[in-house]
Parts: structure tokens; sequence; C-alpha cells
């Protein structure tokens, strides 16, 4: 009989905490990191996937092209929520099982959102760079009690966030999901809006929705240019919600007061934004140790129950399917 | 009868708001906005102030030297709340008055020290310098909500960073003030620790007390070295009460994870420590537009009621006098 084999792509992976991989080996599982330590392209990952049973995934592209070539290849258990990698209808034509860890990056995510907020408002990312330079310059910013705030996406995260502004008492939160009968409890300083009116008015203006067909160049020029001058607008959540080519005219233009790009397009990121001196930082939003821990753990235990006959935990549910098939 | 001239120290002032100014032209009053546009000098401000009846001051030192140079002078109206640059005492003699706005720099203050935690705990200050340089690295952190925070001084300030603390639900909150025996609200996860506790035990130590000679060089190295490796050090009070040299050496040596000084010995700083890969910011604790306005627009309508034989309203209470006796 085969012997199951397992390969993880996302990097770093059980090198803060080594109980992932100390679970595979207890199993008797056999599995490879990633050799390249990096995120993988398809052409990568064709060549890498081809013996595997179960890939412990990342956010790279998992194409059928890629399970075409990997014909033991029985699930795929992402190390986070982003399903927008995964080809998910062709996974399930081919009878390989999609699982994620959905609950796991939302307070660290949500966390740093916050953290962004607070420090872009106030220029302090702008006021580091030029003190490192030997200038003094203090910056006038606004306080996030005086702000609107613009969320898009009231899921897991959007909704943590929520969460964590209420002790700030903040002026008024507009929020908007794709959802449009989401159970969203209101209460006196937050409203449903639309995203042309959350675009038009917010001071702050975060995004927390899946990439989708839908979500894909959610935000171009003319959103843009829909902000406020003095806007800002974080993304957290996935690359390619946002044109970047657009976001770089716009910004160099000197529009939009700051923003937070966690996410790219392809990463790592080399693009012309890097030229901007507003704040981006580096995929960082579920890199929090316990967060990252979590993840690690509930995929690897996944893999697990997958290959011992155990019922699935994380199973991806069928809307998620549905939504990439609207593509 | 002499006509009173009104001295404002303090810049930029009036810039985004032009009331203050309006107000003194609309009562009639001279004014002279600093004509050399940044923090005086003793020697700048002892020149400048021998022929005004009120300074509206910034965090200046007002010598003892300085008012006996300015026979007119009767009223000082800080712009904020330290008191440090005044010599309290010394104007008491001379019958000077001395007036301050102390609640109006209290919530911009608090939210930056929130953003500066959320931040630093993730060390985005150093992936967005890395990001500009071209070069892409993802950094593990930790979350809010696992910390030990401890927070040094919780007087109006100290107070407000707790209640922004609420929504975040940490692990614990050590608390450490002057005045053993503050009215202070405990709950469940907030308590009473001596400031030996909070170095040795805190995540992140947020300073909020003003600078006296019981706070001048709280911190040096004997402290630095107490506190956790991985500690977030955070002052937005006043410079002086960390020493700086001690705090340059310590984190040279690759001690404590990150720090956040706001505030200087001497401003614009021009010290070593920007050679550190830290976060630092120049003074803009106070920097929003609201609380910059508010306290123009207090020190100034002080000044006016002053200048009308009005009651004051922002006089400096007597124990800030008995503070600086103790130097």
């Amino acid at each position: 009989m085969r012997s199951p084999k397992v390969l993880i792509t996302t990097v770093p992976f059980g090198n803060k905490n080594p109980l992932p991989l100390n679970l595979l080996k207890d199993a008797k599982f056999d599995f490879v990191i990633n050799p390249l330590n990096k995120k993988l392209t398809e052409d990568e990952l064709f060549n890498l996937a081809s013996d595997f049973d179960v890939i412990i995934a990342g956010t790279e592209k998992i194409t059928a092209r890629i399970m075409d070539n990997a014909p033991h290849l029985r699930l795929i258990s992402r190390v986070g929520i982003g399903l927008d990698g995964v080809d998910l209808n062709a996974a399930k034509e081919r009878g390989i099982q999609v699982s994620y860890t959905p609950d796991a990056p939302t307070s660290a995510v949500a966390e740093l959102t916050i953290g962004m907020m607070l420090t872009l408002l106030r220029s302090v990312q702008i006021s580091n760079l030029k003190m490192h330079e030997g200038v003094w310059h203090r910056y006038f910013g606004k306080r996030i009690q005086n702000c609107t705030i613009g969320i898009i996406g009231v899921g897991r995260i959007g909704s943590a966030v929520l969460a964590f502004l209420e002790s700030f008492n903040t002026h008024k939160i507009l929020v908007n999901d794709l959802n449009q009968n989401l159970n969203f409890e209101k209460n006196a300083n937050i409203e449903w809006a639309s995203k042309k009116t959350i675009y038009q008015n917010a001071d702050i203006i975060s995004l927390h929705v899946p990439l989708t067909p839908i979500t894909q160049n959610l935000i171009k020029k003319e959103e843009l240019q829909m902000m406020k001058n003095d806007a800002v607008l974080i993304n957290t959540s996935r690359g390619g919600i946002i044109n970047e080519l657009d976001l770089y005219n716009t910004m160099k233009s000197g529009h939009l007061s700051a923003a937070a790009i966690d996410v790219f397009n392809d990463e790592p990121y080399k693009g012309k934004l890097i030229e901007i001196d507003r704040c981006f930082t580096a995929h960082m939003g579920s890199m929090s140790f316990d967060c990252r821990e979590r993840m690690e753990l509930e995929a690897t235990e996944e893999a697990i129950r997958f290959l011992q006959n155990k019922p699935l935990k994380g199973i991806v549910p069928e809307f998620e399917y549905e939504l990439q098939l609207n593509e």
C-alpha cells in the first residue's frame, strides 16, 4: 500500500512552534516543507506537487493543471482563510477535498487594521522615515474619534474590527458587505451604506472582503477618485481587490493621505508602490505568533484527520464554490 | 496707559484654524508670533520676551532670568499640559500667574499611544522601512490581547489609554502612578503593581507621567535592563524621563523589541537614537487638528480673560508648584 505524503507549501512553517511538525511525525506521515522557501509560482508547484496526497497550503495558486499533474492529491488543507488561490470547482471535479482555518487569523488581522488606522491618521510613518533621515517634522493629523470610518466586508474580520473600534467612540461607522442580507447588529453610530457612499464620505476605508470575481478590481481609478483627498485606505484582505497601478497613479498625484496595503497581486511585491512614502507592509496581517501557530496547527490536524479517515472539521462550505462558479 | 502685548511662542499657531488669532484681533490686543518659527532656547526667549505682558507658551524653558528681563510679564498661558518648562515658583515670587490647558491633549495622545502599541508589537515600522528599500520581509509579532501591559501614570492620559484598551480584552494590565492614593477604579484584568514589577513583566510599557524631579531619569540603564528582551517601550509624555543615552546603548545591544519615543530632552531631536531602526516620532502626541485647535483656543481665551480682568479658568493648581519645590 502507498504511504501517504504531505507537502507543506506555506513558509515559514513550524519554526516558532514545532508542534504541527511533531504531530505529523508522531502520526508517521512523511512530509516535505517547500524547499524553495518562498511563495510558489504555478510552475514551481506543478513540478513539486506531483507525488503528494495532501497539500498544507498557503496562498499560492493551485490550479486544475497542477491537480491533473498530482494524481494522488486528495486534500488541500489551507493555512488561513482565503480561497482565491484554489480552483475549488476543479478540485471538486477531481474528488479533492478542500479545508481551511477561517477563524484563526481574525484577531491578528483586525488588531493590525486598528493599528494602521491610528498610525496613518497621524502620519507617524512619514514622521518616522524623516526622523531617521535626521529631519524633524511634526505632522498634524485626525483623531479616530472624529472620523467617519467605512468598513467594506463585515464577516469575521470586519466584525472584529468593529468590536475593537467600540472603545474609541468613533463619530460614525458606515458598513457594506457583499451579502446584502447579512444579519448585522446595528447600533447608534453604525449604519449600512452603499459602497459609493463609503468611498465619498469615509475618512478611513478598510477592506475585509474575500477575493472573488465580484471583488477583483473592486477599487479602481474611478473609486479612488471618489474618495476624500485626505482619506486613509487600508487593505489587509487580499491583493487584486485594489488595482495597484491605479492606486500608484492616484497617490503619485497627491490624492489620499495614506494607504496601508498589506496584500498585493504578486508577493513578494516588487512594484512601483514602494516609491510612495506611505505605509505599506508585507503581508503581515496574520503574522502574530499565536494566530500563525493556530492556523498551522489547525491545517495540520485537519490533514492528519483526513489521512486517518476521521471526520473533517474545516471543510470549505458550498457557497465558496458557488462564488467561484460566478467567475 | 500701556497697551498690553501678547507673545505667542509655540509654533505653528493658528495656521489650521485662525480663530485664536481672530479673537486677539477682535479684542484689540497686540500680539507677535514667534518670529524664529522654532522652539526657543532660553537666550532666544530672553531677548524676545522683554516687552510682553502675556506669553502664550509652548514647552520652551521660561526661567527666572527670563522673567526678570520681562518686567511687564503677568501671565504665562501654556498651550498644553506639561509645566516642566516653566519655573512655577519663580513666577509666583514675581506675581506672574500661570495657566494651562490640561484636558485638551488627552485623547490625541492616548489614541497615538494605542496606535504605537499595535504597530510596534507587529514590527510594521521595520517592515515598512524594508518595503521601501525593495526588501520583502514578513515579521512575526504579538497580539495585544495576549500581552501584559504596564501603564505608569494613570492621570488624564493614562486613564484614557486604559479606556481605549477595553475593547481589546488584553490579558493583563499593570498600573502604577506617582500618587499611591489615587482613586483608581480596578477591574478584573487591571491591577496595581510596583514599577519594578511592571519593568520585569510587561510586554508593553507606556509612560504617562509629568516631568518632575521625581520622574527625571526614571528609566535608566538599570530599569531598561530589567525589561523583557522583547518589550515595547512607549514614551509620549516628556523627554528626560527616559535617559536617552542609556536607551541608545540598550537598543544598540539588541535589547527591547521596539520603542516609540515621541518626546526628547532637546527638540528638534538630533541625537544618536535616530540610528536605531525602531519607531520614533517627532513630538506628535498632541498633533491632532482638534486637540491642537482646542489647546490654542483655550490658552488664547485664557490670555484674553486675563487681559480683560475676567476670572481665569485654567490656573495651574498648587500641587504643581509643590512638585517643583521638591527639586
